[in-house]
């Protein structure tokens, strides 16, 4: 069995990016080596490769396996091309800030370095992609250290969708933090919604905390309500794919019922997320898009035959946003940030990104 | 096609229980010839017979399937056998109301009848299992006709599982609402939660609210939330298993979910139920047994190939219970029943118990 280690969800190996393919799990643990730009927009609109942060990575090298064969002979000629790519990278999935931060780095760095020659900003190009990689390490890294602080030994955690080492480039964001507790001798107690329709909690968030020996149990996300009457969940930890200037917060539909639900009883509830996935330039989570995916993930995939009358009417919004009032915390690389948001966010994410991207 | 009419979930047809397989639906309609009475615990453990009235008259049912082959020459040697086959009906599902409801009916007119002879006996238990069948239609169209009232055309509903004709004998509770409002007239929309882990949601609401011509749209019960922020929610209408005399309703799994969302965003819920939902013997929800079922519901079941780890930890309750402050009105066949709950079921429920059951 590999070790954890080397269980990358996204990496740079021999000129491919190398991908878990996450719709294999947990039945099969399979590498992917991708090779031309069009393959991983084709790995990530199918969720192969999937979470915001590594999203973040893909863009980033995505775009340099789109520009590495160019034959242009200069900035000029060669811009356009990058250009194109990266407008081709950003149709791929709609929600992510990360996808976007990456994109926008790339971008950068090419506009930064239009003087030099051709050859040279396509190697500080996939120099940026990788260093967006190293960052989210050390930021998953961050976050557990911040997080793990509001938790204590015994605690059980109720979470939603994978924010984990599948979904991140390092060891996740709010499953970050409960590895972060695990590794300061916490126990921790972990409850794994399901998350329909494409069952990220139960293929993907059950498989990494087995395999770190975490105690974890899956259950339908219409029982969290249930779980949290009976008083047996302590805290509520989400990660995000968005969040607005006023720290309302889009992670993966379910995650506001979630919210609502804690609230209701009066459990706290934490997102966790880099800076990267921070978007001042939007206001309230309202104008976050929000990606509605195929009818057939409700219907049909994964089912034996269908489960729903042919030509049903299906709602599908892949992502919800929770209100910043519903959210306890942030907790971020950048430290933990308390309401009131609005001043906060800008204060801690906004003031330091200059840095962060430089 | 069938003609709507021919559609009973359970009937009794050339000394057979004919019911709908569920479990074949949406795929095919099958309807199974049921001859004995393990055969019928089997169909009901397996839930190719469920929904709680619907429950009811398999009771009774199933009671005349157990004794209209015994040998016995008198009430002292037949009644034991009685005894035991109610007993073993009682084990199949541990939380509908009805069910007990019925096989109590079976007890009483046997009893009742006790210096009658065995043959007369059991053709007043058969009688007896019609009444119960005849009297959910009743129920079932009483409740439509209250329910209704508390719709105006336009409204959005949004339910759970299946209380519907394929739950009833009848035409439905909480459908029953939707298909009485319908035939006065007003334009109703539904929006119906798939309902895991065996999604009646899906399977069965959507089939018979399109036989129906109900504009139905299905989502998964994760998105319930994101509906009612946006408003398109005006009333939540769910079913019951059983109801405490305080009011607390036990229904499938995730109702009390529901129930807490729409109370955070002021939208009405209702319960729809028929009179032998209520068990006026159990003061409060927490008191009604609540039946778990097996891990592979969540993992497997359904699936082409399993979708979490194995040996992974699950928790699958069928039920939780509603607490009455969270349902605006209890929509029975005696009428509407508002707060104070426990006070208005003892008038409304217990008092005419007496008649319904003679």
């Amino acid at each position: 069995m590999k070790r954890k280690t080397d269980l990358r969800s996204i990496s740079w190996q021999d000129n491919c990016v190398v991908i878990i393919d996450q719709t294999r799990l947990p039945g099969e643990l399979r590498f992917l080596r991708i090779k031309d730009v069009h393959a991983l927009w084709q790995a990530v609109k199918e969720l192969k490769v999937r979470g915001a942060p590594a999203l973040g990575a893909a863009a980033g090298l995505g775009a340099y396996l789109a520009v590495r064969n160019s034959k242009a002979k200069d900035f000029e000629s060669f811009f356009p091309g990058l250009k194109k790519a990266l407008r081709y990278i950003a149709t791929s999935r709609p929600t992510a800030r990360n996808l976007f931060y990456g994109l926008e780095r790339i971008e950068r760095i090419a506009l930064h370095n239009r003087s030099k020659g051709v050859a040279q900003i396509k190697r500080l190009i996939l120099k940026e992609a990788q260093r967006i990689m190293d960052e989210d390490r050390v930021s998953c890294r961050l976050i557990g250290e911040h997080g793990e602080r509001l938790l204590k030994s015994g605690d059980t955690v109720l979470t939603v969708c994978n924010a984990g080492m599948l979904a991140t480039v390092g060891e996740g964001t709010a499953l970050g933090v409960l590895y972060a507790a695990q590794r300061k001798g916490k126990r921790i107690k972990v409850y794994a919604c399901e998350t329909r329709p494409l069952l990220q909690g139960a293929r993907l968030t059950t498989w990494e905390l087995m395999k770190h020996g975490l105690d974890v149990t899956l259950i339908c996300d219409n029982m969290a309500a249930t779980l949290m009457r009976q008083g047996k969940i302590d805290k509520v930890i989400a990660g995000a794919d968005r969040i607005a200037a006023n720290g309302d917060a889009a992670n993966k539909i379910g995650t506001y019922s979630l919210a609502v639900l804690a609230r209701f009883h009066r459990i706290p509830f934490y997102i966790a997320a880099p800076a990267s996935t921070f978007d001042v330039s939007i206001a309230h989570g309202k104008d976050i898009p929000i990606e509605e995916r195929a009818a057939e993930e409700v219907t049909a995939l994964f089912f034996r035959k269908p489960v729903a009358p042919e030509r049903v009417k299906v709602y599908n919004p892949a992502f919800d946003v929770t209100d910043q009032a519903l959210i306890k915390a942030l907790i971020t690389d950048k430290g933990v940030i308390r309401p009131p948001y609005h001043r906060n966010i800008r204060r801690i994410i906004s003031l330091k990104r200059g840095h962060a991207t430089e």
